[in-house]
């Protein structure tokens, strides 16, 4: 855990102390002294009655840098209860991004009061268009541009008069007359080229650009490739339509790490802590469903061995050992599989020059737990057989695993589902159902013998 | 996986051709066209002779690009090859962070020749001295520094005499005469700032920044939380060391995501795909022996059942389920606890909050769950009991995952444990070990009634 600069839990004592006074303006003074991830934090953790008493007096860039710190679900929240015209003072104020990711998660009747009500909601409008999910959907509006024929003097001069107070400022993006896309210049060349230089001559004029329907994560994954502070957001003809910041691809990069180890613990479509209780059955309880049929398939293995377990109930006891430490062998090999997967260090042209360095895995660490799972049934149960067959079945299967570890991601990334959320599971029946097959399968043929 | 704007697999099949017919400087020519991320790809790809017949040719600033932008084990095997004129002329030419990482990848003796010959050794000596893991460690230099009495406009013409490459100039820090961190401006603020302004008018004072000895990660999550460019990183009395820039704190977020993954995964220390093989196998095999030896907790229920399981072998076939389902269950909650730890969503303190809805979570899906399997095993096996029992079973057993779940992670978090690492081989144990006691716990007792 970091230890932030400010201590949220003593601020946010102190603003209750204030609200319970009637002293309005010390609350407000103490909230807007903060930097906005920390207002946010403080107000997060007030009662829904405290923050209502609170918005109406806070300046409406607090308000707005509140409501873009605080997670989606609990921005909506606050602004489903604010008077139309503060909440589009407070839209106003917001990034034109935020602002348009706020509207849609509201209320659609009070999404269209507050928009009706907002001064600038021509610069939010065209955001609302765009799917959650795609680059035009993270873009914010690209509200300086330059053109070609600009000098760098002329450009500094506009950038003051704007003074704008936008994130996206450290790339200056350069346009036509039809407003499409020519080139960038970033504010440190701007600033050190000599005055009278011309933007074209300043400018770079291969800019990585994405189109507006693509996915948000290959464009996150853009920025942090080629080190970008913005992406530009263009549609089919080149046309500059906004810009990506890194904030956003910072924030893409988070939620889709988590997306990777939620799907790989079988948590399917959880965002955060609070989302509706239904919603975390909903994403949570199918899943065990189909857990529970795949179940069924090891549970099939094991009934059509029951006169073999009859016969020496002392097979059950090393049922856990056989299919437990071979399944999370499977899973290690799974996990760097579908990681390697996720960040583009592996490509799915790749697959079968790692499948030889997983089998050797597999195999090292198969007849070295194999040997030990020999040994402690032989010392354990006193059954030298019994130990053989465990252990040669754990190995057989750990080599299986370590071959599925690596073939199924790479085929449910080939059927386009995601390795994240089909893997595990198929990896983990396969290790179960198998080393059950096999375990039984040897023991029933050698019972002859040890019996 | 996201198209990128250059095919690598094309140019490095150029890039092959031209030097197999000798053409280096169409070889050096089509590498140097692309952005550093793409040299760096298509150089990975090419044969380590290959490599080194063509470094020599190529600029030092691309070949610092190339070395900057490999993966740390690559980069260093490329460096090691490199005669120490040569490697020193390169050094000179990356950001000193990077350098200073190089340097402590490669072997000492080479390492200290290479310093003995640059020429600006003098930037990255101070870095070395930091640990890899902490904030100093990741810094850069900061080679530019304002005064408080400096104009706006001696403040730009100062830039542009300097006409800095490095990255950190988006954030300008201000320092006293003890060198001592006095504020920041930012680029931004400085360019719209009224010529005449003093940097003490146009600063904030009120600077982040974080000491030198402090965990990597911290570093990043404040940048991230803040939404910072740069973090300057001082020493216990206040002076400014260096620089952590945006872009170091991308990678070391997605570091940290890609480590609880592993740790998730029981993978423990492999950094990378290429990690060498003994490694991989240190990493995987201690993990799969105390996997195994948890497993023998469960072996040991299971045998003190051998009698009941020799009487009723039916049994056996719904181990599968009554350990697996719930060990899913457990592992759900367990990821949500663990990666809501590490974001920060969840903080310890919050432990006892969310447990009663992940009671809840764990009831209404056990008891749909419990039902399902006593249906299943009615209509399959035919003995209505043998149902109940095994329903019955899962159904305490995932109130009790589900509880241990968010338990676990919180226990070894507050023991300075990695939570990731050690919490899922203890959750599985659980439901394992459990599983069987309580379903064969029941079945015993109930063995009177139902055979």
């Amino acid at each position: 855990m970091p230890e932030y600069v400010i201590d949220v839990d003593i601020l946010l004592t102190q603003v209750r102390a204030a609200l319970k006074r009637g002293d309005l303006s010390s609350a407000v003074g103490l909230l807007e002294a903060l930097r906005p991830a920390d207002q946010a934090g403080v107000f997060d953790d007030l009662l829904p009655e405290e923050q209502d008493r609170l918005i109406p007096h806070l300046k409406p860039e607090d308000s707005a840098d509140i409501l873009e710190e605080l997670e989606e679900e609990d921005a909506a929240e606050v602004a489903e209860r604010l008077k139309a015209d503060n909440l589009a003072t407070i839209l106003d104020h917001m990034e034109p991004d935020e602002a348009a990711d706020l509207l849609g998660d509201i209320k659609p009747e009070i999404a269209n009061q507050a928009l009706e009500a907002m001064a600038e909601s021509e610069e939010v409008r065209p955001l609302l268009i765009h799917k959650d999910e795609t680059a035009g959907g993270l873009m914010t509006t690209a509200d300086i541009t330059l053109r070609r024929e600009m000098t760098a003097e002329q450009a500094i001069s506009y950038l003051r008069k704007l003074s704008p107070e936008s994130e996206s400022i450290y790339y200056l993006f350069v346009v036509d007359d039809q407003d499409k896309l020519v080139g960038v210049v970033n504010l440190r060349d701007l600033v050190v080229a000599p005055r009278k230089a011309k933007i074209k001559k300043v400018m770079n004029p291969e800019v990585v650009s994405i189109q507006a329907n693509a996915d948000q994560e290959e464009a996150a994954l853009i920025m942090k490739r080629y080190d970008l502070l913005a992406l530009p957001v263009i549609d089919k003809s080149n046309h500059l339509l906004g810009v990506i910041t890194y904030d956003d691809s910072f924030d893409i990069l988070e939620e889709e790490a988590t997306e990777d180890i939620y799907r790989l613990g079988g948590v399917v479509e959880e965002t955060s802590l609070d989302v509706p209780f239904l919603q975390a059955v909903r994403s949570r309880l199918p899943w065990l469903v189909i857990n529970l049929f795949m179940a069924l398939i090891s549970a099939a293995v094991l009934s059509g061995f029951e006169d073999t377990i009859a016969q020496m109930a002392a097979l059950a006891a090393f049922f856990p050992i056989v299919a437990g430490v071979s399944g999370s062998s499977g899973t290690q090999t799974l996990t760097v599989t579908v990681r390697s997967l996720a960040t583009g260090e592996l490509e799915p042209k790749d697959a079968l020059k790692v499948i030889p360095r997983s089998l050797s895995l597999g195999a090292v660490n198969g007849i070295t737990i194999g040997a030990l799972i020999a040994l402690i049934a032989y010392l354990w149960k006193g059954i030298p057989e019994l130990g053989l067959v465990a252990g040669i079945a754990t190995m057989l299967n750990m080599l299986v695993t370590s071959l599925a570890g690596v073939l199924v991601p790479f085929l449910m990334n080939k059927l386009k589902f995601d390795p994240a959320l089909a893997s595990p599971i198929l990896v983990t029946t396969l290790s179960d159902s198998l080393g059950y097959l096999v375990y039984l399968g040897l023991a029933s043929t050698a019972l002859v013998w040890f019996i």
